[in-house]
C-alpha cells in the first residue's frame, strides 16, 4: 500500500495538478501558480484525477487545495483569448471550455467521496466555483473570494450556479454585479466555507476534517452524501422517498449492523464498508 | 370546554406521547425519558395526536416538547436491531420505521396550525429531524444539535430532508459528515431554530409566541401555511398563481373583512375563524 | 441627452411614482406618503416605468425609493375594502389587485437591470415583498421589515413568495405567523438586505452601488441577471447548460474580447454594450 502511494505520488508530479493519496485522503493540489489558472490542462487533470478517485475504493476523502499564494483565478484568459483568431471566433473552444468547467464542478458534486476545498489566498471566478462546488471548504483568515468577471465584461454565469446553491440569492448578486471580493469571514458568514483558520494551521485542520470523515463507514458515507444531493432538488415527498430507501438499505449494510451492536455494547466498530 | 380539555389531559396520561391542551395551545410531550426515542410507538402516538389535531378546530398552535434531559435521541436502535433476527434480515420492519418517520415529519409540514419546537437538551438524528420539520423552533441554551447516525455506520439522510430545507448545504453537509453536535448558538446561526432562552425561560417564551400565533385568524393563519409550503417549492411564476389564489380567498373570507375593518376603525378585531 | 433626461423627469411629476433618470440611474420614487401604499394606481405607474426602463438601453440600473418617514406599507387597504360593495364582494377587484402586485415583482425579477432597493422607514406586507423582490436593498439604520398582513386576518401569501426565495423558512415562517417587525440589523442577517447605512448616507452609499454597476458591460450585466434567475429554480446539470450557453454567447460579444483585452493589457477597457 505504502508504495502504491509513493508511486502514485511520483508519476503525475509533473502535471499541473498533483495527487497524494494518504491514509484513505487524496490531496489533489492545483500546480500552475501563481494563478493556479484552470485552463483546459489543468481541468482536464482535475476531472481524470476525480474519475480515478471515485472508482478507487482506497480513496475516503479528496481535498483540493492549490500551490503558491492564490488559490485559482479561475479560466485561463489568455488561452481563451488566444482562440478568437480561429475560423469560428472561439465558438467551438469556448463551448468546450465551459462544457469541460461545468462537468468538472457536477463531477465534485456526483462524487462519492466527500471533497474538502482548503484555501489560501484569492479564490476568484470559476476559482471561486470550485470552492463553492465542493461539500466542505476551509480557508485562511488571509483569503479572498469574488465572482469578478463583470469586471472585464464576462458576468460570471455557470460561477453563479454553484454560487447560488451554496449562499442567499442577495449575497450571490452582489457580489457577481459589482464584482467585490469578500474576505474569509464573510464567506463564512454567507455560507460560502465553512471554517476561517489562521494560515499556519490550514493543513492541520483540513486533515483533521478529513480524518474524521475517513474514520466513518465509506460505504454510508458514500450513500449519505449521493442521497443528499438527489433529495435536494426535489419536492419533499420525492425527497422523502429517495432518501428512506437509502436508509433502508444502509440499516440493512454490514457497516450499520457492525455500527449499532457497537453502540450499544459501548465498544469502537469496525468499518468494512461493505 | 374546560371539561373536554381535563378529559382529554387525563385519557392520554400513560402513553410515550402527551397531549395538553389549553387556549387552543396543543402540548405535546415526548414522554419516554430519558432518550424520548423515536420508537415506531412514540411515532405512531404523535402521528395520531398529530391527525386529530390537524381536524380540531379547538387547536390552533401545536407545541412539540420533551420530557427529562435530552429531548430526543431519534431512533430507537434497540428496537430497530432486534428486527436483524426477522426472516428478511429486518427489511420489513425498517422500511417501516421509516415510511412512519417520514410520514410524521410531512405531516407536520403540512399540519394545518403552526407547530413549535420546544427543546431544552441534545436533539440528535430523528430528533433533529423533529426540530428541522416544525415552523418555528425554540431551545435552551444547553440544548445541542446534530445528524450523527454516521458514527454508527448510518448516515442521517432522512434527517438531511429537513435539515437542507432549513439550512444551507456546506452547514448540513458539515453536521452530516462529521456527526460533530453545534451548540445552540450555531444552531440559531444556521437558521436550524428561531430563538435561544435561558432553560428557567423556556416554557414562558414558547407559551408568548404560542399565545400569539393563537390570537391571530386561525383561518388565516391555516390559509397561509399552507400557501406557504405548496409555493416554496414551485417555479416562480407557479409560485404567485398559487399564492394570488390563496390571497383572494382570505380577503373573501369574513375574518379579513373584519380584521381590515378593526384596523381602519382602530378597534381590536374579533375573530370567528371563517 | 441632458435635455431628454430633463423632459422625461417633468412628465411624470405629479404621478404616484416619480422617475428621474441621471447616467445611467433611473431612480423611481413612491410619492404617495405618508405610507406610500401600493394601490393599484401606484402598482401600475410603477409597472410602466419598469416596463419602459427595460426597453431603453439608457437605463443601466434601476433604484426603487420612497418619499417620507415609511418606505411602503404595502397594499391600500381602505381602497381594497372599498370594493367589498360590488356586487361580487370585490372578488374581481382582489384578483386585479393581486394579478398586478405579482407581475410587478415578476417584473423586477425579469427586468434585464438590475433593481436595487433603497430603503428608509418600514417596508410591510407588499411593501417588504417589494424590498424582498430587488435583486440588492440597501436601508437605513431605523429601517424596519415585516409581513404583518395576519394582524388584520390577511396572512402575506404573496410576500411570502418573494420572502421565502430570499431569507430562511424558519426566519420568513416567524415574521408571517407573528407579525412582528424586524430591524434592519435583523434583516441584513437574514439576508434580505445587503447593508444597513445611517440615513444620511442613504443617498451616497446607493449611488455608490448604482455606479459601480453602471460602469459595468451593461450587456454583461443583462445576459448575466437573465441567467441567474433562469438557473436559480433549475436542477443542477440543467442549470449549468443553461449558464454555459450564456457565458459562450457573452464571450463572443464585443464587450468581453475589449474587457478581456483590456485586463491583460492592464488598460481601462471601454464597454460599447454589444
Amino acid at each position: 500500500m505504502a508504495e502504491v502511494v509513493a508511486m502514485r505520488r511520483q508519476e503525475d508530479a509533473g502535471g499541473p495538478v498533483h495527487a497524494d493519496l494518504r491514509d484513505g485522503i487524496l490531496r489533489l493540489t492545483l500546480a500552475n501558480p501563481p494563478a493556479n489558472a484552470l485552463s483546459l490542462a489543468t481541468m482536464t487533470a482535475l476531472q481524470e484525477a476525480l474519475d480515478a478517485a471515485g472508482d478507487d475504493k482506497a480513496v475516503l476523502v479528496v481535498v483540493i487545495a492549490a500551490q503558491g499564494k492564490l488559490f485559482s483565478g479561475g479560466h485561463d484568459l489568455k488561452e481563451m483569448q488566444g482562440h478568437r483568431a480561429d475560423d469560428d471566433r472561439g465558438r467551438a473552444f469556448f463551448e468546450h471550455t465551459f462544457a469541460t468547467c461545468s462537468r468538472l464542478m457536477q463531477t465534485i458534486v456526483a462524487l462519492p467521496q466527500p471533497v474538502i476545498a482548503a484555501v489560501d489566498g484569492a479564490a476568484t471566478a470559476a476559482g471561486c466555483q470550485l470552492v463553492a462546488s465542493c461539500d466542505l471548504a476551509i480557508a485562511t483568515d488571509r483569503s479572498t473570494f469574488g465572482v469578478n468577471g463583470i469586471d472585464v465584461g464576462l458576468f460570471c454565469s455557470t460561477p453563479a450556479v454553484a454560487l447560488s446553491r451554496k449562499i442567499k440569492p442577495k449575497h450571490a448578486m452582489e457580489m457577481l454585479l459589482t464584482g467585490e471580493m469578500i474576505d474569509a469571514s464573510s464567506a463564512r458568514e454567507f455560507g460560502l466555507i465553512n471554517r476561517v483558520v489562521p494560515p499556519e494551521y490550514l493543513n492541520q485542520i483540513v486533515t483533521k476534517y478529513a480524518q474524521a470523515i475517513a474514520a466513518k463507514s465509506p460505504l454510508a458515507i458514500r450513500m449519505g452524501k449521493q442521497a443528499f444531493y438527489a433529495q435536494i432538488e426535489k419536492p419533499l415527498p420525492e425527497a422523502y422517498d429517495i432518501a428512506s430507501g437509502v436508509m433502508v438499505e444502509n440499516m440493512l449494510a454490514r457497516d450499520a449492523a457492525e455500527g449499532i451492536d457497537a453502540f450499544i455494547g459501548k465498544r469502537k466498530p469496525e468499518w468494512t464498508g461493505e
